[in-house]
């Protein structure tokens, strides 16, 4: 257990579980770094889309910036208000089933499970793929690297959840304080030059608009592309119950700040974009480079600073699948607890955490970085989808509380302008990028919805079959067992199997199966066996030999015990298996596994009357 | 059922072993295969070491086929000897065992076993090799090609010997026919023109010679290449009792046919090597051929003939692996049954072939096959070594044999010359090739004894522990177990399992493991289990609640467990443990696992007197 300790700390006793819960200023980090991270990638993403504009697409980012940041406090307002209407956690899923009804609910629950996982994959990748464009020579290590920043997040988040909240402080609030000084210097530069700041690293010239007129389609999908800023905005909402006591006012201060930064930041850089003047570079052609980097360098040079900001957005980026990793399995372990999924995901683990929703996220991380080699690029319009359908359900849901409990017009009127912005980002993102792989997601979230309805008809089928009917004891079933023992040869096992046998019933049957002429076992039967049970005084239990033809030597014996069954109606049935107990796994070779092939054929084949009892043998070197 | 019947034929009784047996026409395709093929490249083998002697070179062929003819004559007379001396089959393992003692035997065993092998693995790449060199488009599917052609090895050699000889009667015999009709025209060629005949297509001029004097070694190394022609001779002595009765002569007959009809191809092919002048190519440059395909094309031209010799030459490379598909099983088998290896490799498979060292051979050959990406060309060097060692070890055996039993002069003299010189062969062929890669033979040899000697170790160590000892009953051990129920929560399957419990023993204990506050079970235990038992007149069982503060569930139960052990020393202990049967494989997920672990650790960590009684729950669906 020394390296247990070591990797994921001590055992926590259940009664430990305040101690674990988290202040609003680890909470930033443990549920805030998906929603501050697309800072990053935002902006790039709508001036991405207006590049055909050329320079004119610039001046846009004003317009955009103000309509995603208005959407962004919309969100805000109607999560702030769904953590003081379900403290208990459970975000969209849950406020959509209570007041939409429960398909709504697994729509969101699905969708936002999608959007974690591709949260997971997608942003390792970026942060590690921001690296690989600094230090070429990482290239080939790409997937290996990804693994092991995925491996990182793992155990510390399997450490609890105020480790990784604490542990992911420092990158956070460097990543804040680095591009809040860039934009403080150039917002500076912007007032003292009079809105005309002089470029220390000029950008690339925008490229000639290929489009004369601007079209309300590219504004569209401009917008819905920059709304990826938005994605992560929900968690907090789903963590509530991970704060300290009281957990409404620390999840509502962590929010707003999270909120407020987010809102700061992309403010801040499409202000230096559109008085610098700074168009998107096409990401596949040569001589690209982010729009943050271009930001950085045009007002603070190619320095100490624009080395640490870079750095510090590489791994923000990397660090903020932790989002995922502090929402999912909490996400997962409020579906379980109705039954829609499986239930040990409501299990705490050592930390008091949901430790297998953790291992399930990572292990669907692998694969999907796996498939592909560490670069997920292609999987970046699947984003996105997700996070605004359920921002949508739990909007949509938050109206339908507001009358159900009669608030007031202005809250009932947040949540509708919001889930009717929320709905038509949607639509645009799926329409925008239907082709590009959202279809994919399309067909995921029904598939997602109908398997988790099928695992909860599992589970009611199960508790229905199960329920404890009638009497413990039957009238007429107290008999002892007819309890069979296979013997193979006759040894110290199969001497010690039958003499627990015949301790558990005084009718016991032996059983051999003789594939040749040998009848060892029956010449010694009379000596071996049923002289000293005469001598005991004990039941003497007779010895079947079934001859088999084909060498088969377990189907014979599952043959005979059906048939004492089906002869024996109101009797239960035993199987006495003398099993080798391996101490070391090579010994498996050496042995034959016939003890756990004939369980299997016997639970597998037998009827519902049919018991196994296992009489371990254990050699003693 | 029908699939395996399809594929690998209807099962067979033991008492249909007699028809299963094989005469002597199908008996040359069983194990001569690997004899035969080895006249494609036993030629070619000596030819290239010799081409730094240039034309000169080719001269040499006469004498060092007639020393390798000489050599395969002795060993055949050695083993028509051993034949009739070890009717049982076992060849060399069973005379090096007898007469030299269960070390050489073992060395015998590991050598031949690690050249069956080799055999399969070179045999279907040398094939899959030729037939890419032909058709070059084919190259991308080598491995696959050779995968396919191991399946169908492995098939038919599992459908049993007979089935196994007549498939590959057809092919045995066309290369035999075309290479016969090839060797009788060359050589009524060469009679013609009085030694000097017209090559149709002339093969490439020899190499200017590189080196003046020939030196003994290069001719040492010349002929231990060539004697790669006598793998396989030792086959049909392992596999005597795979022959119709009697044994014996059909065996005799069997080796006697393989064996003049390799000296007839080696003879030949060397005769028109010599007056055709034919050198090798080499194989690392272009325009590489075979020196079969130059010697087919001098004589016959590039018509139907030589296109039909050389298909046949293919096909029968691949299938030379089929000696190793007979004898390998019979090898392990014969060693297994002196516990050297696995007993199950001892026992007969539907077909009544030893079909677990068919599966094994086959597994490990696509390994080798995976690893190496299908091209086994670094294998080669490796090769021959293990067979040398084997005749050289079966020799020295029989001639301890015929002095123990006073055998004439002659045999022993015939044996102890074959001997020799297979003796020193193996040590021409390990110093020749050592470097190429011979030492890992040299290094696995020893391994390969060492681990079959634990292995019986280890089951004399099994057999000496197992024996029974004592009175089938003791005298104060007879009474019923304390069975201990583990109870997770009250439902249907869990009074399945305690209404059991309580038919075997009148001492029951429940346990039931609360992580949290809910102690639901202790409120029902009186209505639910006490009321009924004291109405039945049954001995009721008790309640044990145990906390776990760090929600384990299955550590207190062990614990538990081993603590009522411990207190009760003259006691068996027996847990009933309820189990969920899953019918479907992806119930796995939506049910924990906790009957299996259970098990596992209370069979691993307890100790000799805790039983495991499985009562299974099924569900309807």
């Amino acid at each position: 257990m020394g390296v247990m300790n070591l990797l994921f700390g001590r055992p926590l006793a259940s009664s430990e579980d305040q101690g674990e819960r988290i202040t609003p200023s680890q909470g930033v980090p443990t549920f805030g770094l998906d929603a501050l991270s697309s800072a990053a990638y935002g902006p790039e993403a709508a001036l991405t889309i207006l590049l055909p504009l050329g320079l004119a697409g610039v001046r846009y980012i004003a317009p955009l910036t103000a309509a995603i940041v208005v959407l962004l406090l919309i969100v805000y307002f109607s999560y702030r208000q769904t953590i003081a209407a379900y403290p208990g956690g459970g975000g969209s899923y849950t406020v959509a089933k209570e007041n939409l009804g429960p398909g709504a609910g697994l729509l969101a629950a699905a969708a936002l499970m999608i959007d974690y996982l591709l949260n997971v994959a997608v942003g390792i990748s970026a942060g590690i793929g921001a690296l690989v464009s600094a230090v070429p020579w990482l290239q080939k290590f790409t997937l290996p690297m990804c693994l092991v920043v995925l491996a990182i997040l793992t155990i510390v988040n399997l450490r609890g959840v105020r480790d990784a909240g604490s542990a992911f402080i420092a990158p956070t609030y460097l990543f804040v304080g680095t591009l809040g000084v860039v934009i403080a210097i150039g917002v500076f530069q912007i007032i003292r030059t009079g809105g005309h700041p002089h470029a220390l690293i000029p950008p690339p010239h925008a490229p000639v608009a290929a489009v004369g007129a601007v079209g309300l389609w590219l504004l569209l999908r401009a917008f819905a592309s920059g709304c990826t800023a938005l994605t992560g905005v929900e968690a907090v909402s789903n963590g509530v119950q991970a704060f300290r006591e009281p957990v409404v006012p620390a999840a509502r201060k962590t929010l707003t700040i999270i909120v407020l930064t987010l809102v700061f930041l992309l403010g801040g850089i499409a202000t230096l974009v559109y008085f610098y003047g700074i168009a998107a570079t096409d990401p596949g052609q040569p001589g690209y480079q982010s729009v943050l980097s271009l930001v950085a360098a045009a007002v603070a040079g190619r320095g100490v600073l624009y080395g640490l900001t870079m750095f510090s957005v590489l791994l923000v980026l990397c660090l903020s699948a932790n989002t995922s990793f502090a929402d999912f399995p909490r996400l997962c372990r409020t579906v379980a607890l109705d039954n829609y999924l499986p239930h040990s995901l409501t299990l705490r683990g050592r930390r008091l955490v949901y430790s297998q929703g953790i291992w399930v996220l990572s292990l669907f991380a692998a694969v999907l970085l796996i498939i592909f080699g560490g670069v997920t690029d292609r999987l970046i319009p699947l984003f996105a989808v997700g996070a605004f359908l359920a921002f949508t359900l739990s909007q949509a849901g938050m109206v339908v509380h507001w009358r159900k409990n009669s608030g007031s017009l202005s809250h009932m009127l947040v949540n509708g302008v919001g889930a009717a912005a929320t709905g038509v980002t949607v639509l645009v993102v799926v329409a925008a990028k239907f082709t590009q792989g959202a279809w994919v997601v399309v067909l995921l979230l029904p598939a997602a919805i109908v398997l988790m309805a099928r695992v909860r008809r599992h589970y009611r089928l199960v508790t229905r079959e199960t329920e404890a009917k009638g009497s413990l004891l039957g009238t007429n079933n107290q008999h002892p067992p007819i309890v069979i023992v296979p013997i193979d040869q006759w040894n110290a096992a199969a001497q010690k199997t039958l003499r627990f046998a015949m301790t558990l019933s005084p009718e016991v049957h032996a059983v051999h199966v003789a594939c040749g002429e040998d009848d060892s076992i029956a010449a010694q039967w009379n000596t071996m066996v049923e002289q000293p049970a005469l001598e005991a005084g004990a039941p003497v239990p007779r010895l079947i030999t079934l001859r088999s033809p084909y060498r088969l030597v377990l189907q014979p014996v599952v043959d005979y015990v059906l048939q004492i069954e089906k002869e024996n109606r109101h009797r239960t049935v035993a199987v006495a298996i003398s099993t080798m107990v391996e101490r070391h796994w090579y010994h498996y070779f050496l042995h034959n596994q016939r003890s756990e092939v004939l369980t299997a054929m016997l639970l597998l084949g037998g009827d519902r009357r049919i018991n196994i009892i296992n009489v371990p043998w254990y050699l003693r070197a």
